[in-house]
């Protein structure tokens, strides 16, 4: 089971998120490519950090929106999203480059990654930006989702990803943050949450018969005051149940 | 004698320049990367256009100041700079990747290349931000100055920069553009210019002796009415007088 | 009747429209704000060249997104609309302001203008960031739709707009662009448009019985070559058909 | 003596400063207008929180460089300035106007408050913008600047700003952050030293003689973990040396 946080959030002077608390814990970084989040300095920062905790790096590109946060969802043509995702995936790779280090993997952010989830055009554009910048490349997307649809269908890796604190509805799909229960608190919990995710995938159910969707990697959060003992303890939760916490390896996975 | 120009400098909706009129007389074109001009789209579309027309392409990084399209001063730190430029080599590398190509060449924009043509310290770092991503790319600055220094301490291929529409003073500065004939306007003129650049190179004195700075490259306009008729004139003039149009190449350079 | 025009639209180093060509012919300008178009200095200089040619001044407010020029929708919260438009309604106020004007109108751009149309929760947004800057101002949207509900339910004055170059559907709403017919081109044609939308109205009906919602003011384009021509052309025929051109007084359609 | 705090510098989802704490204890805020710092939704609520504490409401207009906070140097035109500062007053008055409050004042920003302390051009652009907004704004400055000579030739009234937490050299001028004793720290030194630079201003001399810059506002902190507790502390201390904590008033100094 692969363990992924989206890093290299912070912007300037603004800090957000405690990357190197969480880095010792998980092992793969989406890091924000300066459209929603991240600078420069910021992704130099962060690409060194994550190298040196030999965590795999990923670009995780997200729309032109700063003052949203990559949040908003935006009307774009797909030729538009393609551009859009392909500099970021670049930009990123080039501060690996500058490390030695060569990208791993791409896990779109925000809106998008919601509306490439849905969209099977969208879903198309991001998957053709990335094999375009390299087959090599693995594409992190909503466990299920059009946008892993579309990453089988470009010939990449993908990873389905899954939410440990988060409830799923029972058609797989992440329950309204609005709703009571959606979002889960208690760190045990969440572990817990974490560890049936990855025996068991997320259950999809129509009443009569269910299924269970894979699950490869899992996000954890690394923007709040308890993020790294979240991650630690989802971390010896997988590991004491005997399941192997390694990086997503897109090789495995690629047809 | 390798001929560049600025190209990608449309934004969204803004068109700028007639980039497909002037490629055809080049050599080297020079592709900004989002941040004082050009977007995602424009440098994509640009990058095919070069690659179409076999010129070889560059990165042309700026500030991140779009409004005053890059060409307003600003003091960064040159870690800032160096990263801010890093980014701009990886974004355009994207989209040449994409293409099947790999970029030749690196030139700042306008403020950039002005403060590190004096600055060492800026100098170093646009230098230390290219051999960072490939010791294989070529660095292009005004001719005789501290980016180009810069650039072969680094052991990077460098390309000494000369302007044909421009006067030069004495000292092989560019006269100032608010002085009167400091900007050549006569198609003929800037020809003749470019002829005695490729030739003589930039002839600088103290009064008693003079030296030549070497050319290596000469920069083209891509955004006024006449762009395309002027290019064609200074390759036409330079091919008649037996100067090989070819593009620069770094490794004929680089110690 | 009014004849509006979107202006102000340059950025930086990137031109659009002639402005000054078609100042003499319409009789309110809309000025982008910063967001999706227009900068400071372009601004202050639309702002002048309209009090010179005793124009009305209004806010052309949008999306924050010069890439998209504001084209894009975007999921915004009406808080955060309510939020960004006021924001622009002061910024260009404050240019008027200097010039000793006061702002007549607002009318909201591109796919701001479109959403408000549509959904009501924007449209009240909208309206109450007009009605909180001044009630005095007047706004503009799409002839009988959603905004001009909402001014009217603010109690501002409103002026429904149309488009003398655009052709409509049977229920009023204009046929989208990738249609045929969809855009007039030919400036009599235009003209004849405008004349008839101004004695007619836009005819709305459901097959039995025919509507027609009252047009207040018409949008020119200045932004393509024969952009003051057009104009010239409709003014006259509206003033040879004895029709009055001049500006939208809010305070003779608010209740 | 005046009590002063740059507030309202969050941006999107990045929190900076802690607002409301520091708010019960100043006298003036300055919030940022959505360039350096600051979007729409965070000016109205930092607008109305002001208005809610009884606080005048100026404005903190910067360069447009969300990355470099506003702190970068930029080569800005003299008229490329006044336009950005106006624009930026207009925006803030937008949301004090739709709250029934009136604005009070303008403090430029970082990079450009330093270079127009120090340069009489931009000084000049700065108080041009405030006197065609409204000449009741008052202007704040860098004691005994160039900005403040500017404001008095425009006719504003000013205010000389000091700095409590900060060294003075023997002219006057801020010791340099980098050098020793720069910056104060604990909160009994940075409250005795706003006492005496209210009871007898900053200290200036050329070795033989001495004079004072009156200082009419002090320019406390809110973006460090103990800045209400200062703030606290400062107007305590004021207060019980008999010193009346209140508000600038711009008339009382304009000639």
């Amino acid at each position: 089971m692969d363990l992924n946080c989206d890093l290299g959030e912070s912007f300037g002077a603004y800090q957000m998120g405690n990357d190197e608390a969480v880095m010792a814990y998980i092992t793969s970084a989406n890091i924000a490519c300066g459209m929603h989040a991240g600078d420069p300095p910021v992704m130099q920062r962060t690409v060194r950090l994550a190298a040196r905790y030999g965590v795999c790096i990923g670009a995780h590109p997200g729309y032109a929106d700063l003052q949203g946060f990559g949040r908003r969802s935006m009307d774009l043509a797909p030729d538009e999203v393609e551009a859009l995702v392909l500099y970021q995936i670049g930009a990123l790779a080039g501060f690996a480059r500058a490390e030695g280090r060569e990208l791993t993997h791409v896990k779109p952010h925000g809106a998008l990654y919601n509306q490439a989830a849905a969209d099977p055009r969208l879903a198309g554009a991001v998957a053709r930006a990335v094999s375009r910048f390299s087959r090599e490349l693995g594409l992190v997307g909503l466990a299920g989702s059009k946008l892993i649809e579309a990453g089988v269908d470009a010939g990449l890796g993908v990873a389905n990803e899954a939410f440990p604190d988060r409830a799923y509805n029972p058609d797989g799909t992440l329950r309204a943050r609005k709703l009571p229960g959606a979002v889960l608190e208690r760190p045990e919990e969440i572990a817990a949450n974490a560890l049936r995710l990855a025996r068991e995938g997320i259950q999809v159910t129509d009443g009569s018969t269910t299924q269970a969707i894979q699950v490869d990697t899992l996000c954890l959060h690394g923007d709040h005051p308890g993020a790294a003992e979240n991650a630690r303890l989802i971390r010896e939760t997988l590991a004491g149940a005997g399941i192997e916490v390694r990086a997503f390896r897109p090789a495995d996975t690629a047809r």
